[in-house]
Protein backbone atom coordinates (compact mmCIF):
# COMPACT_ATOMS: atom_id res chain seq x y z
CA UNK A 1 0.00 0.00 0.00
CA UNK A 2 0.95 3.44 -0.33
CA UNK A 3 0.87 5.70 2.42
CA UNK A 4 -0.14 9.94 1.37
CA UNK A 5 0.49 12.49 3.79
CA UNK A 6 -1.58 15.66 2.89
CA UNK A 7 -1.60 19.12 4.77
CA UNK A 8 -5.08 21.04 4.51
CA UNK A 9 -6.36 24.15 4.67
CA UNK A 10 -9.74 24.67 5.51
CA UNK A 11 -12.40 27.67 6.68
CA UNK A 12 -14.53 25.47 9.44
CA UNK A 13 -17.73 27.38 9.17
CA UNK A 14 -20.08 25.01 6.69
CA UNK A 15 -18.72 22.00 8.04
CA UNK A 16 -19.70 19.96 11.29
CA UNK A 17 -15.95 18.90 12.53
CA UNK A 18 -13.44 16.74 11.17
CA UNK A 19 -14.73 13.66 12.38
CA UNK A 20 -17.56 11.42 10.09
CA UNK A 21 -20.71 11.06 11.28
CA UNK A 22 -22.53 7.76 10.14
CA UNK A 23 -25.50 10.18 9.13
CA UNK A 24 -24.04 12.86 7.28
CA UNK A 25 -21.15 13.61 5.08
CA UNK A 26 -20.94 17.31 6.14
CA UNK A 27 -17.59 16.66 7.69
CA UNK A 28 -14.00 16.89 6.33
CA UNK A 29 -13.38 13.84 7.22
CA UNK A 30 -16.88 12.29 5.36
CA UNK A 31 -15.26 15.02 2.55
CA UNK A 32 -12.47 13.95 1.60
CA UNK A 33 -12.96 10.23 1.46
CA UNK A 34 -15.85 10.92 -0.23
CA UNK A 35 -13.53 12.65 -3.34
CA UNK A 36 -11.02 10.24 -2.64
CA UNK A 37 -13.03 7.18 -2.93
CA UNK A 38 -14.56 8.66 -6.19
CA UNK A 39 -10.44 8.71 -7.57
CA UNK A 40 -9.39 5.52 -6.80
CA UNK A 41 -12.97 3.75 -7.00
CA UNK A 42 -12.26 2.05 -3.91
CA UNK A 43 -13.15 3.56 -0.81
CA UNK A 44 -10.31 5.46 1.26
CA UNK A 45 -10.14 5.93 4.94
CA UNK A 46 -8.64 9.37 6.00
CA UNK A 47 -6.77 9.79 9.07
CA UNK A 48 -6.41 13.39 10.49
CA UNK A 49 -4.28 14.41 13.26
CA UNK A 50 -6.18 17.18 15.45
CA UNK A 51 -10.16 16.25 15.75
CA UNK A 52 -11.04 19.61 14.97
CA UNK A 53 -14.74 20.39 15.98
CA UNK A 54 -17.52 22.31 13.85
CA UNK A 55 -16.83 25.53 12.86
CA UNK A 56 -13.03 25.28 13.65
CA UNK A 57 -10.42 26.22 11.03
CA UNK A 58 -7.46 25.00 9.86
CA UNK A 59 -3.81 26.40 8.82
CA UNK A 60 -2.01 23.39 8.92
CA UNK A 61 -3.87 20.03 9.26
CA UNK A 62 -2.09 16.97 8.46
CA UNK A 63 -3.69 13.84 7.55
CA UNK A 64 -2.83 10.71 6.04
CA UNK A 65 -4.39 7.94 3.63
CA UNK A 66 -3.51 4.66 2.30
CA UNK A 67 -3.77 4.44 -1.69
CA UNK A 68 -3.30 0.53 -3.67
CA UNK A 69 -0.43 0.05 -5.27
CA UNK A 70 -2.50 0.11 -8.60
CA UNK A 71 -3.09 3.78 -7.81
CA UNK A 72 -0.53 5.27 -9.86
CA UNK A 73 -1.00 8.81 -9.36
CA UNK A 74 1.76 10.89 -8.10
CA UNK A 75 1.95 13.26 -4.77
CA UNK A 76 1.77 16.56 -6.68
CA UNK A 77 -1.36 14.93 -8.90
CA UNK A 78 -3.18 13.43 -6.05
CA UNK A 79 -2.91 17.07 -4.80
CA UNK A 80 -4.48 18.77 -8.50
CA UNK A 81 -7.13 16.21 -7.91
CA UNK A 82 -7.97 16.82 -4.49
CA UNK A 83 -8.00 20.85 -5.41
CA UNK A 84 -9.87 20.36 -8.37
CA UNK A 85 -12.80 18.99 -6.61
CA UNK A 86 -12.83 20.56 -3.42
CA UNK A 87 -14.90 23.46 -2.34
CA UNK A 88 -13.21 26.78 -2.02
CA UNK A 89 -13.31 26.77 1.65
CA UNK A 90 -10.91 23.53 1.73
CA UNK A 91 -7.36 23.04 -0.02
CA UNK A 92 -4.70 20.32 0.34
CA UNK A 93 -1.64 22.73 0.31
CA UNK A 94 0.58 19.91 0.31
CA UNK A 95 1.05 16.09 -0.60
CA UNK A 96 3.75 13.92 0.01
CA UNK A 97 4.35 10.06 0.11
CA UNK A 98 5.37 8.93 3.06
CA UNK A 99 6.67 5.55 4.84
CA UNK A 100 3.96 2.94 5.63
CA UNK A 101 4.15 3.13 9.66
CA UNK A 102 3.49 7.00 9.30
CA UNK A 103 -0.16 7.61 11.03
CA UNK A 104 -0.93 11.44 11.19
CA UNK A 105 -2.62 11.49 14.79
CA UNK A 106 -0.58 8.57 16.08
CA UNK A 107 2.84 9.75 15.74
CA UNK A 108 2.03 13.64 16.72
CA UNK A 109 3.81 14.52 18.90
CA UNK A 110 2.38 17.87 19.81
CA UNK A 111 -0.14 20.55 18.03
CA UNK A 112 -0.45 24.46 17.85
CA UNK A 113 -3.71 26.13 18.05
CA UNK A 114 -4.32 29.56 18.24
CA UNK A 115 -7.80 31.18 19.81
CA UNK A 116 -8.36 35.01 18.48
CA UNK A 117 -10.08 37.60 19.98
CA UNK A 118 -11.11 40.83 19.17
CA UNK A 119 -11.50 43.16 21.81
CA UNK A 120 -13.89 45.66 20.92
CA UNK A 121 -17.23 47.21 21.26
CA UNK A 122 -17.65 47.61 17.26
CA UNK A 123 -17.33 44.87 15.28
CA UNK A 124 -14.63 43.63 12.12
CA UNK A 125 -15.77 42.48 9.25
CA UNK A 126 -12.28 41.07 7.61
CA UNK A 127 -12.27 38.91 11.05
CA UNK A 128 -16.40 38.46 11.61
CA UNK A 129 -15.50 34.58 10.81
CA UNK A 130 -12.25 33.75 12.29
CA UNK A 131 -12.15 36.02 15.77
CA UNK A 132 -14.55 36.33 18.66
CA UNK A 133 -15.56 39.12 20.05
CA UNK A 134 -15.38 40.23 23.46
CA UNK A 135 -16.84 44.20 24.20
CA UNK A 136 -15.52 44.39 27.67
CA UNK A 137 -11.76 45.48 27.94
CA UNK A 138 -9.62 42.86 28.52
CA UNK A 139 -6.60 43.00 30.61
CA UNK A 140 -4.24 40.96 29.06
CA UNK A 141 -1.50 41.05 31.92
CA UNK A 142 -3.68 39.05 33.72
CA UNK A 143 -4.59 36.61 31.02
CA UNK A 144 -0.66 36.11 30.79
CA UNK A 145 -0.37 35.26 34.85
CA UNK A 146 -3.29 33.46 34.63
CA UNK A 147 -2.26 31.34 31.77
CA UNK A 148 1.39 30.65 33.68
CA UNK A 149 -1.05 28.18 35.65
CA UNK A 150 -1.33 26.23 33.36
CA UNK A 151 1.40 25.53 31.55
CA UNK A 152 2.46 22.04 32.41
CA UNK A 153 1.94 18.67 32.75
CA UNK A 154 -1.70 18.65 34.69
CA UNK A 155 -5.48 16.87 34.63
CA UNK A 156 -7.29 19.42 33.00
CA UNK A 157 -10.49 17.89 33.57
CA UNK A 158 -11.74 21.11 34.97
CA UNK A 159 -11.13 22.51 31.40
CA UNK A 160 -12.92 19.68 29.29
CA UNK A 161 -16.29 18.87 28.15
CA UNK A 162 -15.40 14.81 28.21
CA UNK A 163 -16.09 13.61 31.99
CA UNK A 164 -13.46 11.47 33.48
CA UNK A 165 -13.86 8.23 32.46
CA UNK A 166 -14.10 5.89 35.42
CA UNK A 167 -12.62 2.61 33.36
CA UNK A 168 -9.07 2.63 34.36
CA UNK A 169 -8.13 1.42 30.47
CA UNK A 170 -9.38 4.86 29.26
CA UNK A 171 -7.13 7.42 28.49
CA UNK A 172 -6.54 9.78 31.26
CA UNK A 173 -7.00 13.97 30.60
CA UNK A 174 -3.49 14.39 31.86
CA UNK A 175 -1.96 16.55 29.22
CA UNK A 176 0.85 18.66 28.86
CA UNK A 177 0.88 22.37 27.57
CA UNK A 178 3.97 23.75 26.34
CA UNK A 179 3.42 27.15 26.24
CA UNK A 180 0.33 29.66 26.05
CA UNK A 181 1.99 33.16 24.16
CA UNK A 182 -0.51 35.76 24.60
CA UNK A 183 0.16 38.38 21.80
CA UNK A 184 -2.08 41.63 21.08
CA UNK A 185 -2.00 44.00 18.25
CA UNK A 186 -4.11 46.82 18.73
CA UNK A 187 -7.59 45.14 19.36
CA UNK A 188 -6.37 42.29 18.25
CA UNK A 189 -5.78 39.22 20.57
CA UNK A 190 -4.44 36.25 19.73
CA UNK A 191 -3.47 33.33 22.21
CA UNK A 192 -1.03 30.42 21.32
CA UNK A 193 -1.21 27.22 22.68
CA UNK A 194 0.99 24.80 22.24
CA UNK A 195 0.90 21.24 23.97
CA UNK A 196 1.33 17.65 23.61
CA UNK A 197 -2.49 17.27 22.89
CA UNK A 198 -5.67 18.69 23.60
CA UNK A 199 -8.90 17.25 25.30
CA UNK A 200 -12.65 17.80 23.69
CA UNK A 201 -13.37 21.92 24.03
CA UNK A 202 -10.00 22.23 26.37
CA UNK A 203 -8.57 25.01 24.39
CA UNK A 204 -12.40 27.14 24.39
CA UNK A 205 -12.52 26.41 27.98
CA UNK A 206 -9.44 27.52 29.10
CA UNK A 207 -9.57 31.05 26.79
CA UNK A 208 -12.83 31.20 28.80
CA UNK A 209 -11.42 31.29 31.96
CA UNK A 210 -8.43 33.52 30.59
CA UNK A 211 -10.86 35.87 29.56
CA UNK A 212 -12.77 35.91 33.09
CA UNK A 213 -9.22 36.35 34.45
CA UNK A 214 -8.65 39.58 31.82
CA UNK A 215 -12.39 41.12 33.12
CA UNK A 216 -10.99 41.18 36.67
CA UNK A 217 -14.01 38.20 37.64
CA UNK A 218 -11.71 35.92 38.68
CA UNK A 219 -7.89 36.20 39.83
CA UNK A 220 -5.06 34.57 38.17
CA UNK A 221 -4.22 32.16 41.06
CA UNK A 222 -7.75 31.28 40.83
CA UNK A 223 -7.18 29.80 37.29
CA UNK A 224 -4.82 27.24 39.72
CA UNK A 225 -7.43 26.68 42.07
CA UNK A 226 -10.18 25.61 39.45
CA UNK A 227 -7.31 23.08 37.56
CA UNK A 228 -7.06 21.56 41.06
CA UNK A 229 -10.71 21.22 41.85
CA UNK A 230 -10.72 19.64 38.53
CA UNK A 231 -14.80 20.59 38.21
CA UNK A 232 -15.91 21.44 34.93
CA UNK A 233 -18.05 23.91 36.82
CA UNK A 234 -15.56 25.89 38.37
CA UNK A 235 -13.91 27.20 34.84
CA UNK A 236 -15.33 29.56 32.84
CA UNK A 237 -17.25 29.73 29.51
CA UNK A 238 -17.07 27.46 26.67
CA UNK A 239 -15.85 30.57 23.80
CA UNK A 240 -16.77 30.37 20.18
CA UNK A 241 -15.64 27.95 17.72
CA UNK A 242 -15.02 30.15 14.97
CA UNK A 243 -12.07 31.91 16.94
CA UNK A 244 -9.92 28.51 16.99
CA UNK A 245 -7.62 27.41 14.22
CA UNK A 246 -5.39 24.14 14.27
CA UNK A 247 -2.06 26.17 12.93
CA UNK A 248 0.44 23.14 12.96
CA UNK A 249 1.09 19.62 13.84
CA UNK A 250 4.11 18.58 15.44
CA UNK A 251 6.18 15.78 14.40
CA UNK A 252 9.47 13.88 15.83
CA UNK A 253 12.21 13.62 13.10
CA UNK A 254 11.11 10.05 12.77
CA UNK A 255 7.41 11.00 12.42
CA UNK A 256 8.47 13.66 9.60
CA UNK A 257 9.77 10.61 7.24
CA UNK A 258 9.30 10.90 3.89
CA UNK B 1 -27.77 70.80 9.67
CA UNK B 2 -25.46 68.07 11.26
CA UNK B 3 -22.21 66.56 9.41
CA UNK B 4 -21.47 62.94 10.83
CA UNK B 5 -18.38 61.73 9.48
CA UNK B 6 -18.18 57.72 9.68
CA UNK B 7 -15.61 55.17 8.59
CA UNK B 8 -16.39 51.96 7.10
CA UNK B 9 -15.16 48.66 6.68
CA UNK B 10 -16.52 46.45 3.96
CA UNK B 11 -16.19 43.15 2.19
CA UNK B 12 -16.96 44.12 -1.26
CA UNK B 13 -17.62 40.56 -2.65
CA UNK B 14 -21.53 40.65 -2.42
CA UNK B 15 -21.95 44.49 -3.43
CA UNK B 16 -22.23 45.78 -7.23
CA UNK B 17 -19.49 48.60 -5.49
CA UNK B 18 -20.03 51.72 -3.76
CA UNK B 19 -21.56 53.84 -5.97
CA UNK B 20 -25.98 54.32 -5.80
CA UNK B 21 -27.31 52.78 -8.97
CA UNK B 22 -30.91 53.72 -10.30
CA UNK B 23 -32.05 50.33 -10.38
CA UNK B 24 -30.85 48.58 -7.68
CA UNK B 25 -29.88 48.94 -4.10
CA UNK B 26 -27.07 46.39 -4.15
CA UNK B 27 -24.43 48.96 -3.74
CA UNK B 28 -22.96 50.53 -0.63
CA UNK B 29 -24.02 53.47 -0.77
CA UNK B 30 -27.70 52.74 -1.57
CA UNK B 31 -27.73 50.55 1.51
CA UNK B 32 -26.30 52.82 3.78
CA UNK B 33 -29.25 55.94 2.58
CA UNK B 34 -31.70 53.25 2.92
CA UNK B 35 -30.62 52.32 6.01
CA UNK B 36 -30.18 56.31 7.08
CA UNK B 37 -33.31 57.35 5.58
CA UNK B 38 -34.91 54.61 7.93
CA UNK B 39 -33.42 56.07 10.85
CA UNK B 40 -33.88 59.39 10.58
CA UNK B 41 -37.26 59.60 8.46
CA UNK B 42 -36.12 61.74 5.61
CA UNK B 43 -33.98 61.26 2.71
CA UNK B 44 -30.24 61.27 3.60
CA UNK B 45 -27.51 61.11 1.35
CA UNK B 46 -24.53 59.67 1.92
CA UNK B 47 -20.91 61.01 0.06
CA UNK B 48 -18.11 58.44 0.14
CA UNK B 49 -14.40 59.16 0.09
CA UNK B 50 -13.73 56.52 -2.59
CA UNK B 51 -16.23 55.02 -5.56
CA UNK B 52 -14.94 51.80 -5.23
CA UNK B 53 -15.77 49.02 -7.74
CA UNK B 54 -18.15 45.92 -7.58
CA UNK B 55 -16.18 43.38 -5.64
CA UNK B 56 -13.87 45.72 -4.09
CA UNK B 57 -13.06 46.06 -0.30
CA UNK B 58 -12.45 48.80 1.99
CA UNK B 59 -10.59 48.68 5.94
CA UNK B 60 -11.16 52.25 6.36
CA UNK B 61 -13.25 54.12 4.09
CA UNK B 62 -14.41 57.68 4.88
CA UNK B 63 -17.87 58.84 4.20
CA UNK B 64 -20.11 61.63 5.46
CA UNK B 65 -23.89 62.83 5.43
CA UNK B 66 -26.01 65.42 6.50
CA UNK B 67 -28.36 65.31 9.63
CA UNK B 68 -31.75 67.70 10.36
CA UNK B 69 -30.71 69.38 13.58
CA UNK B 70 -34.24 67.63 14.77
CA UNK B 71 -31.99 64.54 14.89
CA UNK B 72 -30.52 63.86 18.39
CA UNK B 73 -29.02 60.55 18.41
CA UNK B 74 -25.13 61.49 19.21
CA UNK B 75 -22.56 59.89 17.11
CA UNK B 76 -21.71 57.07 19.07
CA UNK B 77 -25.96 56.13 18.92
CA UNK B 78 -25.83 56.36 15.12
CA UNK B 79 -22.75 53.75 15.25
CA UNK B 80 -24.78 51.43 17.25
CA UNK B 81 -27.94 51.73 15.12
CA UNK B 82 -25.84 51.43 11.69
CA UNK B 83 -24.07 48.60 13.70
CA UNK B 84 -27.43 46.84 14.64
CA UNK B 85 -29.35 46.78 11.12
CA UNK B 86 -26.05 46.31 8.98
CA UNK B 87 -25.08 43.08 7.59
CA UNK B 88 -21.98 41.18 8.99
CA UNK B 89 -20.03 42.10 5.79
CA UNK B 90 -20.36 45.90 6.57
CA UNK B 91 -19.19 48.18 9.69
CA UNK B 92 -19.53 51.35 11.14
CA UNK B 93 -15.80 51.59 13.39
CA UNK B 94 -15.83 55.38 13.81
CA UNK B 95 -18.44 57.87 13.88
CA UNK B 96 -18.03 61.80 14.66
CA UNK B 97 -19.91 65.18 14.09
CA UNK B 98 -17.80 67.23 11.74
CA UNK B 99 -17.55 70.74 10.70
CA UNK B 100 -20.60 71.62 8.11
CA UNK B 101 -18.34 71.98 5.70
CA UNK B 102 -16.19 69.13 5.91
CA UNK B 103 -16.83 66.51 2.21
CA UNK B 104 -15.41 63.17 2.47
CA UNK B 105 -14.33 62.98 -0.71
CA UNK B 106 -13.37 66.83 -2.10
CA UNK B 107 -11.59 67.44 1.20
CA UNK B 108 -9.53 64.16 0.46
CA UNK B 109 -5.79 64.87 -0.22
CA UNK B 110 -4.90 60.87 -0.79
CA UNK B 111 -5.72 57.55 -0.64
CA UNK B 112 -4.09 54.31 0.14
CA UNK B 113 -4.92 51.15 -1.78
CA UNK B 114 -3.55 47.86 -1.22
CA UNK B 115 -3.52 45.29 -4.05
CA UNK B 116 -2.85 41.47 -2.85
CA UNK B 117 -1.74 38.68 -5.14
CA UNK B 118 -1.07 34.98 -3.92
CA UNK B 119 1.87 33.97 -6.11
CA UNK B 120 1.17 30.25 -5.40
CA UNK B 121 0.06 27.03 -7.28
CA UNK B 122 -1.91 26.05 -4.86
CA UNK B 123 -4.89 27.78 -3.27
CA UNK B 124 -5.19 29.88 0.08
CA UNK B 125 -8.62 29.22 1.88
CA UNK B 126 -8.33 32.54 3.81
CA UNK B 127 -7.42 34.78 1.24
CA UNK B 128 -9.37 33.38 -1.54
CA UNK B 129 -11.64 36.18 -1.17
CA UNK B 130 -9.28 38.66 -0.92
CA UNK B 131 -5.84 37.95 -3.02
CA UNK B 132 -5.40 37.38 -7.02
CA UNK B 133 -3.60 33.71 -7.43
CA UNK B 134 -0.71 34.37 -9.99
CA UNK B 135 0.77 30.45 -10.26
CA UNK B 136 3.77 31.46 -12.42
CA UNK B 137 6.93 32.66 -10.29
CA UNK B 138 6.83 36.92 -10.25
CA UNK B 139 10.30 38.53 -9.73
CA UNK B 140 9.29 40.72 -7.51
CA UNK B 141 12.51 42.99 -8.05
CA UNK B 142 11.61 43.45 -11.87
CA UNK B 143 7.98 44.49 -10.68
CA UNK B 144 9.51 47.05 -8.09
CA UNK B 145 12.15 48.40 -10.99
CA UNK B 146 8.57 48.74 -13.17
CA UNK B 147 6.47 50.22 -10.66
CA UNK B 148 9.36 53.24 -10.24
CA UNK B 149 8.43 54.55 -13.79
CA UNK B 150 5.22 55.29 -12.77
CA UNK B 151 5.72 57.11 -8.86
CA UNK B 152 5.02 61.23 -9.59
CA UNK B 153 2.87 63.56 -11.63
CA UNK B 154 1.95 61.77 -14.60
CA UNK B 155 -0.74 61.00 -17.45
CA UNK B 156 -2.33 57.74 -16.48
CA UNK B 157 -4.31 57.07 -19.77
CA UNK B 158 -2.90 54.05 -20.72
CA UNK B 159 -3.89 52.67 -17.12
CA UNK B 160 -7.81 53.36 -17.27
CA UNK B 161 -10.59 52.12 -18.60
CA UNK B 162 -12.15 55.31 -18.68
CA UNK B 163 -11.51 57.31 -22.36
CA UNK B 164 -9.96 60.89 -22.07
CA UNK B 165 -12.46 63.00 -22.84
CA UNK B 166 -12.39 65.43 -25.92
CA UNK B 167 -14.04 68.08 -23.85
CA UNK B 168 -11.56 70.44 -22.03
CA UNK B 169 -14.21 71.00 -19.05
CA UNK B 170 -13.84 67.82 -18.19
CA UNK B 171 -11.29 66.44 -15.58
CA UNK B 172 -7.74 65.64 -17.21
CA UNK B 173 -6.37 62.03 -16.65
CA UNK B 174 -3.24 63.53 -14.74
CA UNK B 175 -2.77 62.26 -11.09
CA UNK B 176 0.31 61.71 -8.57
CA UNK B 177 1.66 58.39 -7.44
CA UNK B 178 3.46 59.09 -4.05
CA UNK B 179 4.53 55.89 -3.74
CA UNK B 180 3.88 51.99 -4.76
CA UNK B 181 5.30 49.95 -1.89
CA UNK B 182 5.70 46.11 -2.75
CA UNK B 183 5.57 43.75 0.46
CA UNK B 184 6.33 39.89 -0.20
CA UNK B 185 6.21 37.64 2.71
CA UNK B 186 6.78 33.77 1.14
CA UNK B 187 3.71 33.82 -1.43
CA UNK B 188 1.78 36.76 -0.24
CA UNK B 189 2.44 39.58 -2.31
CA UNK B 190 0.81 42.71 -1.08
CA UNK B 191 1.32 46.05 -3.35
CA UNK B 192 0.74 49.55 -1.61
CA UNK B 193 -0.39 52.48 -3.92
CA UNK B 194 -0.28 55.85 -2.16
CA UNK B 195 -1.47 58.14 -4.54
CA UNK B 196 -3.99 61.96 -4.55
CA UNK B 197 -6.22 59.80 -6.72
CA UNK B 198 -6.96 56.95 -9.13
CA UNK B 199 -8.75 57.04 -12.27
CA UNK B 200 -11.10 54.27 -12.77
CA UNK B 201 -9.16 50.50 -12.76
CA UNK B 202 -6.01 52.35 -12.84
CA UNK B 203 -4.95 50.03 -9.84
CA UNK B 204 -5.85 46.99 -11.36
CA UNK B 205 -4.51 47.95 -15.04
CA UNK B 206 -1.43 48.93 -13.40
CA UNK B 207 -1.13 46.00 -11.21
CA UNK B 208 -1.88 43.51 -14.27
CA UNK B 209 1.08 45.61 -15.73
CA UNK B 210 3.32 45.37 -12.93
CA UNK B 211 2.56 41.07 -13.27
CA UNK B 212 3.43 41.10 -16.93
CA UNK B 213 6.88 42.75 -15.63
CA UNK B 214 7.14 39.95 -12.48
CA UNK B 215 6.41 37.19 -15.24
CA UNK B 216 9.13 38.32 -17.88
CA UNK B 217 6.71 39.20 -20.42
CA UNK B 218 7.78 42.53 -20.51
CA UNK B 219 11.02 44.68 -18.86
CA UNK B 220 10.82 47.08 -16.15
CA UNK B 221 11.42 50.03 -18.59
CA UNK B 222 8.47 49.05 -20.61
CA UNK B 223 6.34 50.50 -18.45
CA UNK B 224 7.41 53.99 -18.67
CA UNK B 225 6.69 53.39 -22.50
CA UNK B 226 3.43 52.48 -22.06
CA UNK B 227 2.98 55.45 -19.47
CA UNK B 228 3.78 57.96 -22.54
CA UNK B 229 2.03 55.66 -24.85
CA UNK B 230 -0.93 57.29 -23.30
CA UNK B 231 -2.37 53.70 -25.34
CA UNK B 232 -4.73 51.68 -22.74
CA UNK B 233 -4.52 48.36 -25.44
CA UNK B 234 -0.07 48.67 -24.50
CA UNK B 235 -0.81 48.53 -20.93
CA UNK B 236 -1.60 44.89 -19.39
CA UNK B 237 -4.94 42.75 -18.34
CA UNK B 238 -7.27 44.72 -15.71
CA UNK B 239 -6.33 41.96 -12.48
CA UNK B 240 -9.56 41.01 -10.73
CA UNK B 241 -11.33 43.29 -7.84
CA UNK B 242 -11.15 40.87 -5.19
CA UNK B 243 -7.40 41.58 -4.91
CA UNK B 244 -8.09 45.89 -4.19
CA UNK B 245 -8.64 46.59 -0.34
CA UNK B 246 -9.18 50.96 0.08
CA UNK B 247 -7.25 50.72 3.33
CA UNK B 248 -6.50 54.73 4.10
CA UNK B 249 -8.27 58.07 2.84
CA UNK B 250 -5.41 60.93 3.84
CA UNK B 251 -6.80 64.45 4.94
CA UNK B 252 -4.77 67.54 5.53
CA UNK B 253 -5.31 68.50 9.00
CA UNK B 254 -7.99 71.23 7.98
CA UNK B 255 -9.80 68.13 6.55
CA UNK B 256 -9.95 66.85 9.72
CA UNK B 257 -11.84 68.58 11.16
CA UNK B 258 -14.04 67.44 14.08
Amino acid sequence: MRNIKITLQYEGTRYQGWQRQDSTDNTLQGKLEALLGKMCGTRIEVQGAGRTDAGVHALAQIANFKLPDSEERKPEEILAYMNQYLPDDIAVIDATEVAERFHSRLNAKGKTYHYRILNSSVPHVFLRRYAFTVTTGLDVEAMREAAAFLCGTHDFSAFTSHRKSKNPNKKSNVRTIYSIDLEKIDNDILLKFHGNGFLYHMIRIITGTLIEAGMGKIKPADVGTILASGQREEAGMLVPAKGLTLVEVHYSEEGRIT
